[in-house]
């Protein structure tokens, strides 16, 4: 991983020059007409919003790839192509006009792996642009040490269908909508092959768990956050993103740092695939879940709700039951925190409450309330 | 290399299924509303375009990436940015929307070596954007064994806007704008320091040569293709593509399949960057450059013109000196080959004529009159 500093350094260099600013604006302005009006949003968010000549319409993009990380070539289609419809469902869009899909085959791989393994691993990443309503049309495809997955999601729109992420007010309620510890239970999984690794969590969990978890991972992360964007319209989200590399309190950060009110999101509970919690502590701070650094794949949404309207989110999305593989109580949704009136930033409080999200199909899954329990006073702990 | 027919094989996998075919198509008109109308092109062309909800409007998208392939880390940002926009310029799209950009460090650079080289790769990608009156306002960045990079263009555009590449007649001239050879100019490059491999070449080529090619071969590559696709609109162009990794033979085939008409595609000239057919030769079969399937990276347009507008093209090309680095040579475009009646394909015929393109800033760039030969007859050889 390329610490977060450092992409944030790097991409850097493709935002406007600030010293030449406005030259190069006017420059580009007079030769090629004046920027269409409307809200522009560009790198350091999830998509980016470009909007067009033509009648108020705007082009809203996202791009991401990365490398495999469950074992079901299939499966991992689904987890790429949900990671990348994602990021225009934490702006409230549930349409996408268009996808490609970006692809490396491994030069390690022999031609009868290559072709058993790459149509599993597109056909899932298809299945799942389907479920999303739209299609891939072209991509990419090389050879590299490495295999790689990802794409990029399109749709031009009309301003109504997209929910700009800036206008939270203090009063606001965060909502998360799928369990954190996605990394946590990955890695685990591959440790059950590694007695090293396995005796150093094996007194807090079982195999059994451990298995159960990945399964649940796996869904989850194969899970299109569409329901959840369609809910943000309904319940007049004031902003939204999506939990993915830089774990929850990373994303939190970005979003709050966004914001045209002066706010400060505050997070006092954190849902967890159940045993993860357990898992990381264990590891001492190898995963920084609790400090909520650990990177998620193709994680829940993070969205600032008014007040009045949360635990209706949360209970809709729970009703719904969205999740990849069937209901469960990780077709849900979870209160986390508060908006306050602050300085712009993230934080997590000193002990938060872990919420042990049971994996779906378990006989806890059924018996879980999360969702609905009530909106946090700042004073929990 | 993934070889064309398995990148074809695997693309496959992309494509609506046929035999699920009207049903699958069916299942998604009636879950997310008809279709929108308009011409629509998928996977195996440059671009996809994709028929909007809003007016009447199209979506017209590519993505490329690859590795670098120069040494000089700002060439390499502008040749990439070069390269996935000549996607849109194929079409005749001389507009932009948004670009993304799609970037993996190496893994093998320590802090310093990255923040020299990679600032430098992404300010030479971002200057070509602006060069093509667009920017960059997002993408995706990794660690990875290789360095890669690359991009997505982006534009919503009225159907007046681009040309479908399907509109061939028998009686079109073919034309290409930018010389081929870039890859064997690379190698050739390499193999300066390479005695054993140099040794091999060094009959047929001098030192200075082998530089002044290479530099040659970057100049071209950097070159934007977007005065192509303006003139292709001038002068009523009736198909275009550019040629990248399966050489002039790989996308002449392509572009000939697409067509309505059944044509087939016949070339007579080879312009190719001075002495790299010499070198091509020298190495055996290891090119293919006269066999037309050397693969290029950000190579011309190949243009199929009514045979009336060819010449005129050509010299419009050559005289607004579109070249990156200055004018010359290189900033021209040349006639090689003819539309027949034919079962669309394309081939190449027995001794093709090779014109030899000087390096820009050498004295015979000055004397070349190629962009002015008149259009070949059938039985040239």
């Amino acid at each position: 991983m390329v610490p977060q500093e450092a992409l944030l350094r790097l991409l850097a260099g493709l935002e406007p020059d600030p010293a030449a600013g406005a030259g190069e604006a006017g420059d580009q302005a007079s030769e090629f007409g004046q920027q269409p009006p409307g809200p522009r949003l560009g790198i350091g968010m999830d998509s980016c919003v470009i909007p067009l000549r033509h009648g108020g319409l705007s082009l809203v993009q996202t791009t991401d790839f990365f490398y495999p990380l469950v074992e079901d070539p299939y499966m991992m289609g689904r987890i790429a192509c949900a990671n990348v419809l994602s990021d225009l469902y934490a702006m409230g869009i549930t349409e996408c006009d268009n996808m490609l899909m970006l692809l490396s085959v491994s030069q390690k791989m022999n031609e009868k792996e290559r072709e058993r393994a790459m149509p599993l691993l597109m056909r899932g990443f298809r299945d799942a642009a389907e479920e999303g309503g739209t299609s891939v049309t072209g991509g990419q495809t090389v050879v590299n040490p490495w295999i790689i997955v990802g794409g990029v999601a399109s749709v031009v729109c009309q301003p109504s269908e997209f929910i700009m992420p800036d206008g939270a007010v203090p009063g606001d309620v965060l909502v998360l909508t799928k369990p954190l510890g996605t990394q946590v239970a990955v890695n685990a999984h591959q440790w059950l092959d590694q007695p090293e690794r396995w005796n150093k969590i094996k007194l807090v969990v079982s195999k059994e768990e451990v298995k159960e978890a990945y399964q649940e991972a796996m869904f989850s992360m194969a899970t299109l956050n569409r329901t959840a964007a369609g809910l943000m319209h309904k319940f007049q989200a004031h902003a939204g993103t999506d939990v993915t590399g830089f774990g929850l309190l990373g994303h939190a950060n970005n979003l709050a740092a966004q914001q045209r009110s002066e706010v400060s999101f505050v997070i006092h509970n954190l849902p967890i695939i159940a045993k993860m919690a357990a898992i990381s502590k264990a590891c001492g701070n190898l995963f920084n879940l609790i400090q909520g650094t650990s990177a998620e794949t193709s994680g829940g949404l993070l969205v600032c709700l008014p007040r009045e309207q949360a635990a209706k989110f949360c209970s809709e999305m729970k009703s719904q039951g969205s999740g990849f593989g069937g209901q469960g109580a990780a077709g849900g949704a979870w209160i986390i925190g508060i908006v306050e009136k602050g300085d712009r930033r993230a934080r997590i409080i000193d002990k938060p409450r872990i919420i042990e999200v049971p994996p779906r199909g378990s006989p806890a899954a059924n018996q879980d309330n999360s969702t609905t329990s009530p909106a946090p006073s700042p004073n929990v702990s």
